[in-house]
């Protein structure tokens, strides 16, 4: 097969972004209601929803899902991280109407400034993950993190705390 | 940079698909040779391949992949879930041919009604998951899931029953 | 919703692409100085970074991304599948700008010939996964895999050996 290059800007959704200065946003994004600071890269594949805040000199790579959340400055989250918003998610209500917003209690939960999130790491909602923290490749967040721990495995534990750190 | 509106119409592959009535269908999907019920959502990110029954009112979310697979009715479908349709994938055959449908054993893979599939969690081929039943986010499921179960953990292991269940 | 046939041409973006013959790459790609080798294919909603090799015959399934790894021939990648390129990743240097490529240690990662990686593992940078090895669904590969072994599991670990090894 002999593939044609793609128009790319045709292979974005931006819908009422407010974006900082020098931002990179790449193809195949579907972003709406949120807003992204200055410096950040946005990987392929992402989503982010409407009520999300990236913060300024963030990464959010390839394959990656952000609801409504708060990520805050300098922020890395890896490949194909999900941030879960519903502690009970159910397709449709109990009188057979599919769920809409109000059925649901959003829940509150911040990145903090530093912190890095590694690929594959699911992130539950109502998390708070503190400034510094490290969260290994494919943990299962279901508890706070504290700063500069570094926690890792499903359900993830602490398993270490970052060098220098006393 | 300064991110241009997408052309929605164009970010949808669509091809051979059986919609019912009000579905709602997100940018950035491939779809082809399955059936979508009525009032149903389907995310952005999402392949549907072919064989596959997705019932009504139900939610589909992002980055998912289903296969040959039967979806009830007002089932939940979190965000990067995966549904596997082969025990022992290999890229090619013994004679060095790449692979195709013919040389594996499609496996018949069934989420009942009103079911719930955590974000990230995976769905190995062939298993049931029965009517109410809850997978956890991250969920790697290897054996069927009883009705009401509520299951979590690579792999995944019954840790509760629904509340208001005998 | 009545949706549209897209351009499928639109839909790939691909830059500085080295592909052998009969290569058949889905729409929704994100692939730039890669290579490709004769006969393989690539699924929807992958991205494949600058610097990676697949060989022949491969298949890389939806949703996977591939950093700079060399794929050799005949491999299997599932759905889902990230390939990990940085240990301690980071958003920002210490003094407070993004990272580049000059601030991170790239790792060499192999996966030899007619392998097979389940959907949703994680292979962390610098592992090797050894010809003919099986790596299970959602594992989370921490280090090398020999040769023919089966690896499953959070992280994984070596479960079995496959059917015709002493």
């Amino acid at each position: 097969m002999a593939p044609s290059p793609a128009n790319e800007a045709q292979c974005r959704i931006i819908d009422d972004v407010e974006f900082g200065e020098n931002v990179f946003v790449s193809p195949f994004v579907n972003l709406y209601g949120c807003t992204v600071g200055d410096g950040s890269r946005i990987g392929p594949f992402v989503e982010i929803q409407r009520g999300a805040t990236i913060g300024a000199r963030c990464k959010v790579q390839s394959h990656t899902f952000v609801c409504e959340a708060t990520i805050e400055d300098e922020v890395f989250v890896g490949h194909g991280v999900i941030f879960v918003n519903d502690k009970y998610p159910r397709a449709a209500t109990t009188d057979g109407q599919l769920q809409g917003a109000q059925d649901w209690q959003l829940l509150d939960t911040v990145v903090q400034r530093g912190a890095s999130v590694g690929s594959g790491a699911l992130i539950l909602g109502g998390i708070r993950i503190g400034a510094g923290a490290t969260v290994g490749a494919g943990a299962v967040v279901t508890r706070d993190v504290a700063s500069d721990a570094v926690v890792a495995g499903v359900p993830a534990r602490s398993t270490a705390w970052r060098s220098g750190q006393a």
